[in-house]
């Protein structure tokens, strides 16, 4: 089956999405259009990627009925509607984390994807590299015993950078660094949930976070303890503790090595030549194929990243931005 | 100046203590006489380390002339009426930590040193490796920039040893391995205070802590985030992010390396070939030296573990309890 993607926004993560589409099956996936908000830049990414239509806007990509999926790259505040106007016009959406802003637009968006029975996808890519199929494998094989503790930090020197410092770009770390941090440990508890949350962390002069950290509890002795920094370059590495030994994930975002009580493993990259501009970007290409994957089943989500997790990892993303203090404009609104 | 010690118990602990001695020079550090609860402990104890004078209980060692300076070792609950004793008996006492079971305790005692003007120290003897002393200076360098962050994890699977276990016995993970890596942010923080402490965790049956997590945040953007559990082995390792690079502390409680921006920096243990019970028990020595430089001086304190350190310490420990829910009968004492 081939998937023809629209792609909803022209800048960083949507060029290196559709370069690492580039890796993949000409007669699987299509790249048929371009949007963004002015035709400039749209055109000037249809150039660079030779994609066949470039509109202004995101209503002409909604209503184009050559698109089955549409990529959402957008910034984060504009998640929420261009995700619910592209499916409200019958396209399949795969959007960047952080999925929205809050609970109450992921609630509203799951509920569309259900009652339209389209599929939808929070972008958590990492999941879909083949180091964490093995973490989740040797896990079940008993090698490390009974997980107890996970240990997750994901600090990069950012705090300067306008989309982590600025409230209007729906900033913070949270929903940049934070999102990452909680899907590593909701993916190794696997649907345990934490019966205490709690977190603690500094803001900036608009009141946005600029480090966070974090405790989660769960049953049976279980903890995971998570921080994200953008003053600093932290471990940027996730551990697993078990009973009887430890798996680390060095860049545990887009991991191509994994250690297996000191053993190391490695997973080469997914070979692509294109230009990226964020490390390990070629791996962008494992979700998509999985959204392909799932959209031929008839499926409209992912078992590796359900709208139950999205809907977790949005309430966990509240609760630390309420210890905390971070409000956003969405957090008033009614969806 | 010789310095006589006694030393108050006959446990694993004190052996390590008697044991670090012998590699101080005789003519300034001699151990005088031990007590314990029994005279067949006792007796047993001076026959394997031949020190002269055995005692059963603990206020004829309080009452012998000879004796300089006390070594508390008894189990935490007993921790405050050994060093009271001691210390209204006019001897320096240094003290194993947890210097007591709470905030109350500490501040009596401290304020028993100030009376009497004698020498109390809390045994962090962390704190006179050095690997600690190097760590200092290379954060005063510069080297590593501002620092940002400590994140501190000390986890060992001793859940189902008694000292651990039993409310009795003064047990919990924050009382025997939270007080390390509390004191590691502390050192390293150099007298900040935290603005904010969260903390959680797990406790076992008799609702003594098992394991903790808590997050220490500072004016300046600055954090600790720091682990202990008894349920299995952690990284113990007490690393420290800075602006511009990171110092890592393998075995941060009594470390033999630095890791300086990756480059390692071995710090060999001091010489002695007596038989310990715990891991580089050697290094006890150094904070013996410590006590004797102090009593010369005439100070009663350490400005390596001041007394405002160790009640700050009591505080943390009594505020990451009080999160989690664990109280002992001394903490409805007065005192």
């Amino acid at each position: 089956m081939l998937l023809k993607w629209g792609i909803a926004a022209a800048g960083k993560i949507s060029n290196d999405f559709v370069t690492a589409l580039k890796a993949l099956p000409l007669t699987e996936h299509k790249v048929v259009a371009i949007a963004s908000r002015s035709q400039s830049n749209s055109d000037k990414f249809a150039k660079t990627h030779g994609i066949p239509n470039a509109y202004e806007g995101y209503d002409k990509l909604a209503k184009d009925e050559n698109v089955n999926i549409v990529y959402v790259g957008v910034l984060n505040p504009q998640h929420y509607e261009v995700v619910k106007l592209m499916l409200e016009n019958g396209k399949h959406v795969l959007c960047e984390k952080p999925f929205t802003m809050n609970e109450k637009q992921t609630r509203k968006l799951l509920d569309i994807s259900k009652e339209k029975n389209l599929f939808l996808m929070e972008a958590v890519w990492s999941r879909f590299f083949p180091a964490y199929d093995k973490m989740i494998e040797v896990i079940k094989s008993g090698e490390i015993g009974e997980v107890v503790q996970v240990t997750v930090e994901f600090g990069v020197p950012i705090s300067h950078v306008d989309r982590i410092k600025n409230k209007d770009l729906g900033g913070g770390v949270i929903l940049d660094l934070g999102v990452y941090i909680l899907q590593f440990q909701q993916y190794v508890f696997n649907g345990l949930k934490p019966t205490k949350v709690v977190a603690s962390g500094h803001l900036n002069e608009e009141g946005i976070d600029s480090s966070v950290a974090a405790i989660l509890t769960f049953p049976e002795g279980k903890t995971a303890v998570l921080s994200a920094s953008s003053f600093t370059k932290l471990a940027c590495e996730g551990v697993v503790y078990g009973t009887k030994g430890c798996i680390k994930m060095p860049k545990f975002w887009c991991p191509t090595t994994l250690e297996v009580n000191g053993v190391v493993i490695e997973f080469p990259l997914i070979k692509n030549e294109g230009e990226f501009n964020y490390l390990n970007s070629a791996g962008l290409a494992y979700e998509a194929e999985e959204a392909r994957q799932c959209i031929m089943k008839n499926k409209i989500e992912s078992s590796k990243i359900t709208h139950d997790n999205t809907l977790e990892l949005a309430q966990l993303m509240d609760k630390l931005r309420a210890e905390l203090g971070v409000v956003f404009p969405a957090d008033g609104e009614s969806y």
